[in-house]
C-alpha cells in the first residue's frame, strides 16, 4: 500500500489517500498518520484523482522526529575523507525542515554551499517497527557543516528535508537492494544501492531507540551514497534556480527546485 | 506575567494558568501557546487554586523546537577543558526530551553517566521576539556525548529536558543578570549568573534565525554555568534516585528526581 497526503484540485484542505498506479483513491476520512499509529491498511474507496494533477505534501506533515544517519555509505565517507563510525552517526533535522517532495528549497541566507543528499527513509509504525518507506533529499549546507560541530543549522534549516512522495509499506517492497539516484538539471550526480548500506534499518532503529523514543510517523533519513556536490574538484553546490532529482527504486521520485 | 500548564485537583485535563504568588488563576479557555503566538496578556480570571495544591506541566508541552546553547560561559568551557567556540554552539533536544518541571528524568539504558546544568531558557513569541523566561535542566549523558560526534542521543534522550515552572513574560524581569544554581540532593554544585553568558539571548535569536524559523513556543536553553559533575576528580555523575533542584533567581525552580 502507497500512502500520500494530497490537496485535490480546486481544493485547498489536505486529504490522505492511497497511491495506485497513475491514480489516488482518497480515504474517506482520517490522516496517514493515523494509519501509521493504527496499523490499519483498509484499502481507500473515495474520490479518485489521475495522481498528476493532485498536489502531493509531505505523507506525514511536520512529523514527530525527523532522524538522520551520517557516514552510511562506504564510498562516500571515503569521498568526503571521513571515518567511518564505530556507531551509527545519529544528527536531527527540524519539524519545519519538512516540506512537500516538490519543495522549494530555499537556501538559507547563512550559506552559500547547499548540497544533495538521496535518502532512503523509514516511516515508523508502533513499537519500534518500521511501517514503511520513502524518499527524502538531506539537503546540507557544507560551509555550515564545516564551520559548526553541531549540524543543527546546517541539516536543519528551514525546507532542508523534502521528502515523499508516499510512503510504501514493508509488506509491498524489499529494501535491502534498492537503486538511488541523484539528477541536477538533468546530469546523473548520485548513484547508488541501499545493498551498500553500513547500519541496516533495524540496527538504527535499535540504536536510536536506546535513547529516544520512536513515535508511529517519525522518520529516519538512512544516509547518502557517493556523489554529493562537495566531493567534485571544484565542488558543485547548488545554485538558485537548479533543479534536483532524487530517487530510490521501487518508492518514486522527488523533484524540487532551489530557491532563496 | 507568569503563564503555567496545569492540572487542577481533582482533573486530568492540563489547563492553562496564571501564577501569583502561592496562587495559580486558570484561564476561562485557551493554551498558553495560544497567548504566546497571539501576544494576549489579559489578565486570567478562572478558579483560582493553592499553586501547592496543583500538578504543573510544561509551560508548553511538545515546544514546537528545542534549541539549545553549548558552551556558553567561560568558566564551563574552562573546567572541561573545551574550546571557547568563535559563533553559538546550536544543538536540539526533542519533542519527547520534553517533561515537567518534577520530571522525573529517566536514564536511558545507553548512558551511565547523566549530568545536570541549569540553563536559562528562552521562550518565542511572534516575530523572532522573546516573549518571555524559564528554567530547564539540560540533563545530558556524558558517556553519549564524548563518544558520538553528533549530541543527539547525548542530549536528546526521553525526559532530558525538564523546565518550567511556568513562562515569565519579558516586561516583568531583567534576564541580564540572574543567579543560577544547582542542588543535587541538597548539595550546592553550580553557582552561576546569567551575566557571564557569552553569547546573549538576542544574539543567540538572530542567529539561529538565520537558517532556523523560531516558532511561538520554540525554546531555546542558552547554556550552563560551571559546576557540572563531569568537571569533579573524580565526577559526580547523577544515581538513580537523587533529586536535582535548578532554579534561575525569579524564574523559579524546578525539582526532579532520576529513575530508571
Amino acid at each position: 500500500m502507497k500512502f500520500a497526503t494530497f490537496i485535490a484540485p480546486g481544493e485547498s484542505d489536505p486529504q490522505a489517500g492511497e497511491v495506485r498506479g497513475d491514480e489516488i483513491v482518497a480515504f474517506s476520512s482520517g490522516t496517514v498518520l493515523e494509519r501509521l499509529q493504527s496499523g490499519d491498511r483498509t484499502p481507500a474507496g473515495g474520490a479518485t484523482h489521475e495522481l498528476a494533477a493532485v498536489t502531493l505534501l509531505e505523507p506525514v506533515p511536520r512529523p514527530p522526529a525527523i532522524f538522520c544517519i551520517g557516514r552510511n555509505y562506504a564510498a562516500h565517507i571515503a569521498e568526503l575523507g571521513s571515518e567511518k563510525p564505530e556507531k551509527p552517526l545519529v544528527f536531527l533535522k527540524l519539524p519545519l525542515s519538512s516540506v512537500p517532495p516538490s519543495g522549494p528549497v530555499k537556501r538559507p541566507k547563512a550559506s552559500n554551499a547547499l548540497d544533495y543528499e538521496v535518502e532512503l527513509v523509514l516511516v515508523m509504525g508502533p513499537d519500534n517497527t518500521i511501517a514503511g518507506y520513502a524518499v527524502a533529499n538531506d539537503v546540507s549546507a557544507r560551509d555550515l557543516q564545516r564551520s559548526e560541530a553541531q549540524w543543527s543549522r546546517a541539516k536543519g534549516f528551514d525546507s532542508s528535508c523534502p521528502w515523499g512522495p508516499w510512503i510504501t509499506t514493508t509488506d509491498e517492497i524489499d529494501a535491502a537492494n534498492l537503486r538511488l539516484t541523484t539528477h541536477v538539471n538533468g546530469e546523473l550526480r548520485q548513484d547508488g544501492s541501499t545493498s551498500d548500506l553500513i547500519f541496516k534499518p533495524q540496527e538504527l532503529v535499535d540504536f536510536i531507540a536506546e535513547a529516544c523514543t520512536l513515535e508511529p510517523g517519525a522518520i529516519i533519513l538512512t544516509g547518502t551514497p557517493s556523489g554529493v556536490g562537495e566531493a567534485f574538484k571544484p565542488p558543485k553546490y547548488l545554485q538558485d534556480g537548479d533543479v534536483v532529482k532524487v530517487e530510490v527504486e521501487g518508492l518514486g521520485a522527488l523533484e524540487h527546485s532551489i530557491t532563496t
